[in-house]
Formats: C-alpha cells, structure tokens, sequence
C-alpha cells in the first residue's frame, strides 16, 4: 500500500456515537473506528473521545496525514473552529474545537457543519465532481443542507446558510421542531415522515405495510415503507412520491431564489430510490420559473457508508 | 453646477416608458426624460428609442458620463449585456443591447435584470450603504427580488437569481402567474393584493373602503387601501398587516436559507408604511431559525421616485 500518498483523517462527530477514518485524497477509508461521544457529559468528556480516538487510529500506522476534518452539529464556524448551540451536544455554548484538536495532536484541523461536509464531499469525491454548483440534501432524523455555489461552499453571513429543511412549503402547514409551520423539515425528517404515513395508513388497509408492522405492535419506519414499496405495495408508492413532489416544491423555492438547478439527495430516506428522485424532479420542475425548467437535475448522493467520515475528510482536501 | 464629477447615464426600460437621467456618483438625477418604449413594434424600434432618449438627453450637456446603466426586464446576462424573454417586451428573444448601445455611443454601457439594479441602487445609494448583504425585494406588478452578499450583486448559474416573487409560501395556494402556486407574488403583486382584499371586503362591510370605490363602482387599487389605513381603517389596517406576515413568512425561508437577515422593501406597495415594514419583521421573525431572530432587519428602500433610473445608473458606478 503507497504510504506516499494524501490521507486526511475524517471526524463525524454525532449525539450517540463518534465515527473515525483514514480517508484518501480519493475519498477511500484506509482505517476506521468508533467511540461513544459520551454527550451528556459535556463538551470537555466530548473533546477527550474524540482525542482518543484519533491517537487510536494513528496508532501504529505511518500514513502521511495532511489533516483532520470534523463534521459537527449545530452552527459552526469554519473561519475559527467554533461549534455553538449544537442540538445533541449539552452544554456546548461555544467550543473552540478546531483550536483544541490541533494543538493537541499537531495536525492541521478544519471544523465545518455536518450537513455542509456532506455537500463538500459530494463535490470532491462523488455525485457533484462535475457540477459548479449544487444544493446538497440529507434526508435524515431532519433535513438538512449544503449549497455549494462554483465550486464553494457558501456559508452566508454568520456560517448558518443552507437550512434547506426550514424552507416553508406551507405556511399554514405542519408545526416543525424549530417552531414554524410548514417547513420541509415537518415532512419529511424521518419521524414526520413516519407519522404522516401511519395517519394514512388507516385508509389504506390493503397496504401490506399492516401486515409488516403486524396490525401496530411493531413500529413503523422508513425501512419498511421502503421495502414495502420495493414490493410492489402501491400505497408505499404513493407514499414516497408524495414525499418526492412536496421536497421537489421546496427545490422549486431554493432553484428560483439561487438559480441553481442541480440537487443531490444522499441520507437514510434517499433509500427510496429512484421513485423518490423522478418525483423531487416532477415537483420541482412543475413549480419552477420556465427559463429554469430544462436545467433541473436531482442526482442521488454517492457517498454512501460512511458519509459522514468521507465529507469530514473532504474538508481538508477542499481547503 | 460642477462638471468635472462622475455622472452615469441610467435607463429604466418598461413595458410602457423609458425613463432617461443623468445621475451623480451620490445618486442625484441632474436631467432626466422620458420616451414611450413603442414595445409592440420589436427590439429595433426600443433600440431607436433608446438611443433617441440618449442623445437628446446629452444634447448642449458637458456632463462627463462615466458610462451608461440599463434596468431591463427579463433574464439579463451582465457579462454579456443580453437581455432574454423580457415579459412586456414581445419579440425579445435575446437582444445584445449592451454591445448595441455602447457601439452606437461610444459610451460603456452594463445591462442589469431591473429588480437587480434596484438592490445595487439601495447598496450604492441607499438604505443598504453600511450593509454587506442583504436581500432587496421589491413591491409592484410582480414581486422582484435582487441579493446582496457581501457587497457583491449574486446572479446565480446563469442570471436568473433572486426571484423573490417565486418562493412558495403554500403549495396548495393561490395560482400564480408563473405557473406554481403559492409563489408569494399570487399573494402580494398588485392585481392579486387588490383581489384578495376585494375578496375580503365583503365580509367587511363597515370599512371606509367601501365608501371610496363608491360601493364598486370605482376600482380598488393599493393606494385605496393605503389611505384607508392611514385614516384609521382597521379592515385596511389589517389586510396591511397580514400581507406583511405573508411577506414575513417568504423571507424567513430566504433568510434560513441565505443566512441573510436584513430586508430592504421597495416598490409601490412599499408605501403602506410603518404597518407593512413591522408585520413583515414579526411575520419573519416568528418563523425563522432562533440563532437567526436577532438579528432582522426590515428596512423601507431609500430610492423612491426614479428608483429605476437611480438603480440603472448604480450599476456604472458599481461595475
């Protein structure tokens, strides 16, 4: 194996667990781990595992780290390493985190928001290689973003740009997380996601999802709606590319305020396959602004397994 | 009078009127004129008139004209100096009018999409001199939109960024010009503001309103209204007021997005005042991200007659 080459370690720091990898300069993990991030013990017990598991995956190997990306929650200050008020982290007002790693282990590290890794990591290693520029969707627990314009990453004035899952479709809509109404979030993060399919699910009896999750007594998932829908099961179906068209009418806001018409899915809901692509694509093409039309492209992210450890890594090719 | 400042030449190019001044560095109009756009009659016979209104207005002047600034409707590529599909404007396929016009005159000339010019006009010469980025929207017919970030006009892939008017606020809403439905223009461009309130005045029939268009047989208009609110009118009052909400509601799905936050409204509707500014402010704060609310700004444009030849000559000094 060529030791010669770039590696940069990537860090996804999450609320339960935190993953870690060697990745090269081709977006390929060498090494991984995990560690629990022990978040309910605050940032100071958060800083060591990470720490911990950074001399762990070091240990023994003589790559030639070029250095550490760390995708983290919550607002983040690429500029400075800062992370603040992220969700899942207690007690972390503001942490210097980038400062921290670095000193620590002598290695150049770049600290950015999750959601923005993923889209950064798209853009070096996989679905957005060609494209100037993107938005970068995560369908996961929420809906989270990135918007990648000629080849940046753009952060707006104080590093929170790319909300995408607070993009309103309805304002009179379903109450969100963050206190809004209608936001794209409050359809399709994995909860609302399951809520809404379960409220219809009640009129739908011949759906075989009822016998998969047996009359109620096991909980429904995006898992099953998936492969209730790979299956044949044609209320699944209508499910997910009801799903499609509402994320493809919050495109249609996004592509008409930015006019940029490529959108990459990536995420656990982006399971759904081509039938929750073609219908984002429907949704947003029909509630796009003519001159706009012909451009839309909704690609499925590529980065998979370990999305997260690959985005983080890409933050230190990219910069 | 002295001469030897810079002056630009601005051009507002409607749909009914061409609007021609010769406008200082600091954003005062020293002549100006106007010439009917003649639209029916195709790209050439506008050209004419365009070049007509130039020479007439330089005609015994001494003015030192730095170049010239053309607010048009349509996709604009600034680069190119081509204007695409103006609505209002039949037979404009794509029209190089910048190589056009800077040929015919000898002059420098920048085209600009109108609701573009008029953010560039505010940052230049108006409410947004002290702020790096900020969204410009832009009451009238339609709803235009232009984005400031960090002192830079933002065009998009390919011009066409901005559309303001094309945020969805209700997917199942309203039917909007466009196309889409619930696009924020179906709700505040003028011929859906006034039906909307027209709609509603039936229920209210001790509005003042009602005496003013003398019982239906004079049309509603914006202005109608304005002056109903203005003398007490709590039904005027508060159709005022929850047009700025549904304002407020489109901006903090831009500004989650954008992660911009102050607001600058132009534009007819715009004189509704103190009621539309502070509506539109609450109805945007409500729904936006918490690490966002403290910091909106709404502010009213400072360019108000002539904001379209004052817009059109900022992109001369801005170029």
């Amino acid at each position: 194996m060529p030791k010669s080459d770039n590696y940069a370690i990537g860090i996804d720091l999450g609320g339960t667990f935190i993953k870690f990898g060697i990745v090269t300069q081709k977006g390929k993990i060498v090494k991984k781990l995990s560690k629990d991030t022990r978040a309910a013990e605050g940032p100071k017990v958060v800083t060591k595992q990470i720490l911990k598991g950074i001399s762990e995956l070091l240990e023994g190997e003589k790559y030639k780290i070029h250095g550490i990306g760390i995708g983290a929650p919550g607002v983040v200050s690429s500029k400075k390493g800062t992370v603040e008020n992220a969700p899942n982290l207690p007690g972390w007002g503001k942490v210097h985190l980038g400062k921290i790693i670095s000193e620590a282990t002598g290695i150049r590290c770049v600290v950015e928001n999750d959601a923005n890794a993923a889209a950064v990591g798209e853009m070096i290693f996989g679905a957005g290689k060609t494209y100037d520029s993107f938005v970068m969707v995560t369908l996961g627990t929420g809906v989270g973003g990135g918007i990648i314009l000629n080849r940046k990453l753009f952060k707006g004035e104080f590093g929170a740009a790319g909300e995408i899952g607070h993009i309103t479709i309805d304002y009179k809509g379903e109450k969100c997380n963050c206190g809004s109404y209608g936001c794209i979030e409050a359809y399709l993060g994995n909860t609302h996601l399951v809520d809404r399919v379960q409220a219809e699910l009640e009129e739908a009896p011949e759906s075989m999802i009822n016998r998969m999750i047996a009359g109620g007594t096991r909980p429904l998932s995006p898992q099953i709606i998936s492969e209730a829908a790979v299956a044949g099961d044609s209320f699944a179906i209508e499910m997910i590319k009801e799903s499609g068209r509402l994320l493809g009418y919050a495109m249609a806001s996004v592509s008409n305020l930015l006019d940029v018409s490529t959108i990459i899915i990536g995420g656990g809901v982006a399971g759904f396959g081509n039938t929750l692509l073609e219908s984002v694509k429907s949704g947003m093409t029909q509630r796009l602004l003519k001159s706009l039309q012909p451009r839309v492209k909704v690609l499925r992210a590529k980065l998979k397994n370990e999305a997260g450890i690959k985005g983080a890594s890409s933050m230190v090719f990219y910069k």
